[in-house]
Formats: C-alpha cells, structure tokens, sequence
C-alpha cells in the first residue's frame, strides 16, 4: 500500500504576511513610498465606491473597548478586518488597536491572503487623511498641527509630508513624554518639528489641524474660537459612540466630510449633530464627481473614523508588492482534501502509524 | 549602541491551529471523543444562551455562494468564523465550505487562538446535531438515515453513535460515488453502514433521518409522505435564503426547533413558512426549561444551519486542548512595542543595518 502523501496541498496554502514581515516589506520599499502605494489604491477603490459591498463595522462592545469586524466587497474580491479598541490598554502595556486582515476570492471563497494589520491600519489610516487632505487642504499648504502624539502620529506627519508637501509639523499632548517621543522618532525624516506645549500653540500659523487623540469620552481637544478660516481639520481621533474631539460649534461652521455616513453618524465627530445633519461623502470628490474646497476661508473637516474599504485597499496593495519575495510565509489554514466530498477520508488518512 | 531585540514578545504571539494539527489533535484524542468533547462545550456555553451577545451572521452573497462573519461574545471571550458556501467549488475540486476561526479576551481584544476550522466545523456541525438528536430522538432510536453523503454525512454518523448511540446507519445520494465514498470511510468505525439506492430505501426503519446535502437550490429531498410519525430529522443542508430541503407539508406536522430565530428564518427550512411560525429554541430544551420531545407520535424537527455559539463552543474546546502541547505553532499577527504609543518606533527600530 502506498504512503498517503499527507503534506498540504497548494490550494491549502494562504500567505501570511506577519508583523516582522510587514515591518521588513515597509523598509524595503519606504515608509513614504508605501504610504504613496496605498493612496494610489485607495484612489483607485474610491472611484469604484459605488460597486462595493458596504456596511458599518460590526462591532462589539463592552466595558473596556470593542471588538469589529469589518468587511467588504468588490465583487471580484473579498476583504476583511478584525479591529480592537481597548483605550485603557496602553496603561496596561498593550496597544490600544491591534487588527488583522484577510482577502479571499469572491468566486470560490478560498482566503488569499491573511496580514497582520496593527502596522498596516496605521499607514493606512494616515494614508487615507493624507489623500483626503490633498483635496480639501488651502493652496500652499506647508505647517500641520498634530494633537494627540500617541501611536498614530507620527505616521500622519509622514504621510502628510509625501502626499500633501507637509514640511512643517507642530505637535501637542497632553502628556510631554508622548510629544518627546515623535519628536524623537521624526528626527532626519526631512520635517521641521515643533514641539508645542498647548494646543492653541501647536495651531499657530497652520493650515492643517489633525487631531489624533484616543481617550473613550466626549473630549473637546478643539474649542471654536482656536479654529480660523481656511483651515482643513482631519478628525480622526474619534471613532465610536461617545468619543469625539471637536466642539460642536467648530462643526457648524465646516463643511464636513465624511467616508461612509451610515457609519461615521454613529461614531463619528457628527454624532453630536442631527442624524439629517448635511455631510459630503469624500469618495465623491476624490472621484472627482464634487468639488472639495470651494473658497479659500471655507473650513473643511474630515471626520474620519476609518471605513473598510481602506483596509481592502491597503491589503491588495500589500498582496500586490508581496508576489515573489520573502515577506510572507504560507499558512496551512484551509483544509483541501483530494475529493472536496471526502474530508472526512483526509482526516481518516492522516492517523498516525496508518498507510 | 544596543542592539535592539527584534524579536517579536510574547504578547505579539497568537497560538494557532494549522489543518495538519487539527487533524494530529483530532486523532490525539479520537474523533468520538472529540466530538464528545464539543458537546460538553455546546451544553455548557447553550445553558449560558442568554448571556450571549447574538447576531444573525454578517453575509456577503454572490451568484457564485456566499463569505459570512459569525461573531460572538460571551463577555469574557470574543469569538468569530470566517466561512465560505460555495456549492460550485466541488466541481472545481475545491471544499463547499472552508472556514477559520478566532478567539479573542473581551477584555484587551488581543487574540487568543487562530484556528483551521474546515474540519472543525465539521465536527462541531456533527456534535451539535447529535446533542439535539439526543434530546429530541424517539427512545431506544438505533438507527439513522443520512440523505446527502457529502463531506459531512461520516461526521453525522459518528457523532450519531458517540452521542445517541445510533447502531445502524443507511446512507444515500443522488450520486451513489459519494455513497460508496461514505461507505468506505465508515468501515472498521463500530457500525452497520447500509447503502442504498433511494431515499424511501434509506428511511426504512430510521428513527432519525439526517439531510444534508448541498446544492444551493430550494430541493425537496423528502416528501409529506415519507416522513412517519415518531421521527425526528436533522435538516442541516438548507443553510441559506433559497436552499431548503424539506416539502414544506413536513415542517407543518413537526414541531420546530431552531438555533437562533432571526437567523433561521432567513437561511433555514423555516424560510418557507410565515414570519411568525411558531418555532422552539432548542437551547432552552438543552437548559432543561423546555420539553423537547413529548409523545412518541411527534415528528421533532431540527432546522439546523449552525449558529455562531456553536463555532465558540469548539474553538474553546480546542484552545483547552492545545495548552502545553505540540498542536499549535505561534503566530507573529500583533504587533506589540514596548511602548504602546510607540508603534512608529518599533517599525523605525526594524530598518534593516540599524542599531
């Protein structure tokens, strides 16, 4: 009798791509290079908006923070992300977001890619406030304002520099040893770094505003009379019920733009405002179907809470660079016995001391 | 200057479970003693219902089949399953169904255990029908029919024999090749296995009858006529709006029992009767607050089209399993900094020819 050849078969193989991986893919390509990337899908997805699958996050809540699955469709592709927001870890050593992602194909089911996504969702995060910013930024933008130098923030500047031609960064915490580390790790990346010690210092003189903060409560981190005319905020700290960062008078004098507002009137900046409240959705302009900034006093307000289809572009940007190198390991998660009716048999076939 | 240590911690680390050591751990413990297993989990986690946080599964459907998110929570442990059903992909060589699964702590949303569960779901399908069949099979039943021999009808037979102590099982399919498969996979397992070539042949003398085939179409595998009193049947093929099983007359002369209403009435048999149709939840019969069977005249029918808990229930019982043992390999899918906030360091700190 023959031996059962019982190593997996091919199709039982999904490329893993893990967080040293995604790390070791980052350097070899650039930081700003692979934030660059992702815009370039991200655009490409935003102009396709209307063919994909979308629904708000499914979320689960509890005490401490919540748990999400996000996932969407293009129809040829699947994609999706689990997501944690546990605030109170950071106190504990742990990461406020951790996340992981997959893409499988729609035709058959079968996953073709799992990632680690904690790094990914960063760089995509800042990614996608950065193109946004290109479109509703005044002319000649060159000084941002970030508030809130937690996990987030250096990434925002980056991509504010590469996409945007950001030179110039003004950075505030609440607490001086977080804004002492973005200093630090910002050092001999091309920007001119500001250390602030009030927000209304940071904002001087800037034509950005990011917030980027990540307690679980109405904080107000903007009140109206620090906003001037002509500014874009980018909103992104706030991010589910109960945690916002503007003042609601700051939102009554923007116009707001938002990704996908079934999802962002729940967790967005604008749950303060009525659930008819006007809002732009930011696929439009970037489809070039509307117009972004229509003035140059006008104040424009990405409420941004992160929508799923700015995973599926991150990750098919991330499927798309890892074809052919070593940034990935193949993962034996999907069983594919010989004859799709008889799994039961590989089971049978792989006892031990059998064949 | 240091070194830096850039290897991952152990908090970035996810115990996972590849299909090879799934099927290692099955056979570890025996197949029947691993669904034993489950079914102490399912009772345990079913009496517990109440306490669950339930959604109908997050469905993305195609003309091709169908990507679902099966999310749960009990509180302590967050759990989801990727599942695909794509009845075409078994021309193609491919599995109907492949399925993963996670398992996470509630309260810091770090993962736990990352699983294979193709097999799992199998196995868990299985031991969920049996435990139901347990509390609603005529008394003294030894013999089951199973109609559809597919890639689960061996799981049903031998959770049918672990569970209810089912002696005789007669078997058919429309393709008598996947028959003769079940057949020989049933061989040397403990019981009398009988071939037959109709489902009238092979629901002589059943006191239970098992559905589960997979074409995603309404079929009417059984008719008003064959189904005599005192029966119970597991219907668990029909899983999805527009795949039925049963000629509705059936489900009219049987008392229902159900997983999760809002969820069966869309995929399951129920689909084709009234929203309001009475049907019974079958975990409170698993609690002891509900009678299932009550007169050996009932038909008793399980609509099964496997709910979230179920999933949760196996993978607890895998990742009590795995502790301290060789089944799992640990997976780099977190990314945890030394310093939370200092996620853009830890990439900084991987540059290659650094430190």
């Amino acid at each position: 009798m023959n031996k059962p050849n019982l190593a997996p078969s091919s199709l039982a193989y999904v490329p893993f791509v893990s967080v040293q991986n995604m790390m070791a893919l980052v350097h070899s390509i650039g930081i700003e290079d692979f934030m660059k990337g992702i815009v370039a899908y991200l655009e490409e997805d935003f102009k396709n908006w209307e063919n994909f699958d979308k629904t708000p996050r499914v979320a689960s809540h509890s005490a401490e923070g919540v748990i999400e699955l996000m996932p969407t469709s293009n129809g040829e592709i699947y994609g999706f992300k689990y997501v944690n927001g546990h605030p109170k870890n950071t106190h504990e050593g742990l990461q406020t977001v951790t996340a992981f992602g997959l893409l499988a194909t729609v035709d058959t089911g079968y996953p073709v890619l799992l990632s680690e996504m904690t790094i990914l969702t960063a760089l995509r995060t800042a990614a996608t406030s950065a193109l946004v910013s290109k479109h509703l930024m005044p002319k000649g933008a060159t000084t941002m304002a970030v508030i809130g130098n937690g996990a987030q923030s250096e990434f925002q500047c980056l991509a504010a520099k590469a996409i945007c031609g950001i030179q110039n960064v003004r950075l505030y915490d609440i607490d001086p040893a977080a804004t002492q580390k973005a200093v630090r790790n910002l050092k001999n990346q091309g920007l001119k770094v500001t250390s602030c010690t009030s927000p209304q210092e940071a904002i001087e003189g800037a034509h950005i505003i990011t917030t980027c903060t990540a307690d679980k409560q109405c904080a107000t981190i903007l009140s109206d009379n620090m906003v001037g005319a002509g500014i874009h905020i980018n909103a992104i700290g706030g991010d589910c019920p109960g945690k916002t960062e503007l003042h609601v008078d700051i939102l009554k004098r923007s116009d707001i733009f938002v990704e996908y507002p079934p999802q962002t009137r729940v967790e967005g900046e604008i749950q303060a405002l009525a659930d008819d409240y006007p809002v732009n959705e930011i696929w439009k302009v970037i489809a070039g179907l509307e117009t972004g900034r229509t003035s140059a006093n006008q104040i424009t307000l990405f409420d941004g809470v992160g929508f799923a289809i700015e995973d599926f572009s991150a990750l098919r940007y991330v499927l798309d660079q890892i074809q052919g190198t070593a940034f990935m390991q193949q993962l034996d998660m999907v069983a594919d016995p010989d004859d799709p009716r008889d799994l039961f048999g590989m089971v049978l076939r792989a006892k031990p001391n059998q064949g």
